[in-house]
């Protein structure tokens, strides 16, 4: 067994954020970064170093507010429509355009519509006009010494205006933060790479540096490092002498080669090894020669979250900007969710708006699953005094994505099918404020969550087994006394998806009992299995007898791709999926696929665009490119009660 | 008289928009901008212009998602603690970290912790494992083929990891639109070169461009050109060349030298001339070459609000998104506001949380007031239909700050003073979470604002002319019954301010009578005003004898620079606000500064942290420095009833 070390302590969150910030604070490793000066056109965005007081005034001189005729009020008194005053111009006035100096002499500016011409320079008015009248005093927008925008403060469009009209044209703004990012692992290939098992594409550095530049600083990617002690200690050196903050990806928890601690505790002070979070527990948080040095978990969840709850204060600190907080609403859990008593569990899911309220519903929990913050409309935490949260359980939302695209989005929660994306993307390329969002928990799960109210459509494709009718007997059953309106998606080939060539030489279901086959399953509730199931009884199978029946996944690319990696010689699922995965396919059976829609949702604006898709010619060529479906129903309403 | 194109047009700006944007449509002059292939590091911020589906999976092969041992799960059927089960390492498991691919054989992964070393390679386990644990299948997260995000996306960092991940390291992103600006008007200067009365400094392209770039376009701003047809029809044309949009700034209007509607239509189409809002009135709506052409008017305000108007929903819709809204809130009015019927007035307002409600409060009114826009916290929306608001009425307002922040605002409103600049630069830069928000009124609208419930705190200095006493007698008279705490900002020197080296030799304030002075006063309710008012009684002075004595002015600095100005021989003010328009300075009576606070505010932590900043040595210190100031009372708790 190789050397491993002590294992991770489990602090609190609190905890590990007041020590951390504490020590940082103390030892003075949160000061501001320093100021640069910045052409004000350049520096949209910055934030003010100092306060920008006006140089000059503005407007600097007597300017007409109006286009019309400069006079000397005295001059006018009097007039009236039944004595009207006439001027000469050059005399008694000046033709004058919004923004010209008062000539001298002039006090006051009449509207050019309330002049009326007589001809040879001459003009008549017909009502007075009292001095400063139309004209713009000298600093009545901006007097001279006068604070434009203080310290600490975001530039925005109309700032920068203002700064150039008091007389400014650069600007003394903070320098951006910097922070080095060091990727770390042996097992670390450059994007674009080939790939070997074992491989892991360097992915992590891109979203931790887009999160540094979105929060205002600025990231320095080193070259990797492979799990070296020496090595990784000369990236931190690096980054410490290029940067105001080293952040180190991975190695961060406390296996053989897990040197970031270690790094960490031999050049400077180790502060928290290990919080009781879930996910990104291993994460490790210091301080070396005066700067914050956090060594951040591989699993792109973990390391997300690490950085929004370790690295955010500190970017934001140091351009002395408060910490944003998340827009927050309430929103009622979709299903019960359990977790473990003194972890703070950072659950990611999708959020919709039900009719009146909203309905979080969770999404996948592993850390390894980037594919849950890309999809995640929010986050919930459990505290660490919980052990779950009930389903029905009302819970506070940290919205990733703006309230009004939550408001906009449809949920389609079911069976997965290729043509859901299809229609996803369809539906944002036409109608940009909309989104379809999807989750992909099967058939069952789609009718659970329509009895549940946790989404607007589902995708089915239930056969049953005593009347061979699809989907109709399961909306009958499950959700008796509701009105559901079921509309044609496509028909879709399903087939055994199996290796190019078919070494296996697999001809239909009845080979999967073979003892050189091993075979990869949907989950319970998905219609594919249903369909398997059917196939194996009608076949007198029993499915003991398949090797790997008990290994499930939720999609059709899942099990393709459990194919295409050889950890199975055959799956059920659609030719789309193998085509996607370049695997033979052995046709078994067509199925009906339709989306049902609660009669209360169908009338809403969103559902009926997406309807307006489904019955273009355009959208069915699409899904007829992918081969494998016959729309010659699609988007066409399935008669039932 | 000079030539003068017909009257502007009056159209709603529902009917405008109308035009513009069915024209825009029907014309295919809003067509999406054309896709570019980028690294996908470089793609944060940026549209998709395709879905991008996944080329592999991830993980691409089946990974240990534990450190510990990987092991065939038949192997430790039947462990437990009384049975426990031992394994031989090379034999029976393997040592994996997170991410090390499954060795040959085996199906699962034990948790190092649940493992314990006997010596001699081998391990000994008290629990059974099933096949698959501890195991990221093929595709966990990502399945080759699967929609990692569709198209119309914008990039955020988590998706530009799972895009790299998914093996791709280049997206296609569409093309940002490119806003060509023509900066136009012969007045105009560039950023600090030399000023002569007429000239204004071309400030508004930085806007511009600014917001063009917040809302995702690229701005290319053209070489300033001079009032002349030929000239800009020539920049027009460059504009088109190079750009998506072109918006030519100013000439918008019906003036003599307003040449942008006359070279829309000389060159294409001139859709709108003149909208019925306020400010903004003069903008021109046009289309040449298939491309919208803009025509904004010079006042910055207008300007700024006709780019959110028109320009913007353009910008937005050729990236293929929707147009964002603002957030809005409900506020109470705090005062009436009186507006034009038939024209849609956009009130700029400051907002604070008084309790349990949002008050708002308006801002210069003034197309020129840029500053409004800075200081602004909202704008108000009074409809055509409307002859004003009035006080107390609720109003819905779109905020132009983040909500939190306005919550976290201390509302001071007032009479103005240099150190009130001072105080508010202070706040943000100890606590950046705190705005202090000050609007200038003068003493008695501070007053005012305070039994309006209007305020948090205001500025006052009010000579009692019977008691000689400040500020008390006023908080007995005008808000009795409540309670109120009075802290002293400091004691100050109020002296006429005259032209350097005081060329007419004014001696104090009976020199104001003179026939050669001319004076600058403030408004009434002014502290300033009043002590004025009560030196003249003193000195039996008749005001109507004052040249000048009828031109107001809102602040010291204005007074300051009326003066600096030559608009004026003399006013009264502080000596900070002569010093900082290089002034004399002729003294005429100290007076005290102070804070008022209602008793419910007073405990609001952002009002401790301003008496914190007040009761400093440091910002007493830089008072003192500004000339004119007794600090020997600053942050003293005023004792009255």
């Amino acid at each position: 067994m190789k050397e491993r070390e002590v294992y991770l302590e489990n602090v609190s969150l609190a905890e590990a954020v007041d020590r951390f910030f504490v020590d940082l604070e103390e030892s003075g490793a949160l000061r501001l970064t320093g100021a640069e000066v910045v052409s004000v056109r350049q520096a949209l965005g910055r934030i003010t170093a100092e306060p920008v007081f006006a140089r000059i005034s503005s407007p600097h001189y007597s300017a007409a507010a109006m286009d019309g005729i400069a006079v000397s009020a005295k001059d006018t008194f009097g007039a009236g429509e039944k004595n009207p005053v006439r001027l000469k111009e050059g005399v008694n006035f000046h033709y004058v355009d919004t923004g010209d100096p008062l000539p001298p002499g002039c006090d006051a500016v009449i509207m050019i519509e309330e002049v009326h011409p007589l001809g040879d320079g001459e003009v008549e008015i017909v009502a007075p006009c009292s001095p400063w009248d139309n004209v713009r005093g000298i600093g009545e927008d901006i007097a001279a010494a006068e604070l434009v925008v203080p310290e600490n403060h975001r530039l925005r469009p109309q700032d920068l205006s203002a700064i150039l009209a008091a007389g400014h044209t650069a600007v003394r703004v903070r320098k951006k933060p910097r922070v080095a990012v060091i990727p770390t692992g042996t097992e670390l290939v450059n994007p674009g790479e080939p790939l070997k098992p074992g491989d892991i594409i360097e992915s992590n550095s891109a979203m931790i540096s887009g999160l540094v530049e979105e929060w205002g600083g600025e990231a320095l990617v080193l070259e990797k490092a492979e799990d070296d002690f020496e090595l990784i200690k000369r990236r931190i050196e690096e980054g410490l002498s290029a940067a105001d903050v080293v952040v180190i990806n991975a190695g961060s928890s406390a296996g053989s080669e897990d040197y970031t601690a270690k790094c960490i505790r031999a050049m400077g002070e180790l502060l928290v090894h290990g919080v009781a979070i879930k996910p990104g527990k291993p994460v490790v948080l210091g301080r070396i020669a005066g700067k914050p040095v956090i060594g951040i978990p591989g699993y792109p969840v973990s390391a997300y979250l690490a950085m929004e709850l370790f690295v955010k204060p500190i970017v934001y600190r140091m351009q002395g900007l408060p910490v944003p907080g998340r827009h927050k609403i309430r929103a009622r859990l979709s299903r019960r969710v359990v977790s473990s008593i003194g972890t703070l569990e950072f659950l990611r899911v999708k959020v919709g708006r039900m009719g009146s309220e909203f309905i979080a519903s969770p999404l996948s929990r592993g850390a390894g699953v980037i594919m849950s913050v890309v999809r995640a409309d929010g986050i919930v935490r459990i505290p660490e005094s919980r052990e779950g949260i009930e389903s029905g359980e009302s819970v506070e939302v940290e919205l990733l994505r703006d309230r009004e695209e939550i408001e906009n989005t449809v949920l389609m929660i079911g069976s997965h099918d290729v043509t859901i994306d299809l229609l996803a993307n369809e539906l944002k390329r036409l109608y940009p404020e909309i989104t379809l969002s999807s989750a992909h928990v099967g058939s069952m799960g789609g009718i659970m969550a329509l009895m549940r109210g946790e989404t607007h459509m589902a995708g089915l494709h239930l056969l049953d087994p005593e009347t061979g009718e699809y989907n109709l007997p399961y909306i009958r059953k499950y959700l008796a006394g509701r009105k559901v309106v079921l509309v044609n998606l496509a028909y879709r080939q399903q087939g055994l998806m199996v290796a190019k060539g078919n070494p296996k030489g697999i001809r239909g279901i009845e080979d999967l009992v073979r003892e050189d086959v091993t075979f990869v399953n949907r989950q319970k509730g998905a219609g594919t299995r249903i369909l398997l199931d059917l196939k194996l009884k009608e076949l007198d199978i029993d499915p003991g007898r398949i090797r790997g029946y008990g290994k499930e996944e939720y999609t059709h690319l899942a099990v393709a791709a459990a194919v295409a990696g050889g950890m199975a010689d055959a799956g059920l699922g659609i030719l789309a999926a193998a085509r996607a995965m370049d695997l033979d396919f052995v046709p078994v059976a067509p199925e009906r696929f339709d989306i049902a829609i609660p009669h209360e949702f169908y009338p809403m604006d969103s559902i009926q665009k997406v309807l307006k898709i489904l019955r273009s010619e355009e959208f069915k060529r699409k899904i007829e490119s992918l081969g494998g479906y016959d729309t010659s129903r699609t988007g066409e309403l399935i008669g039932g009660d």
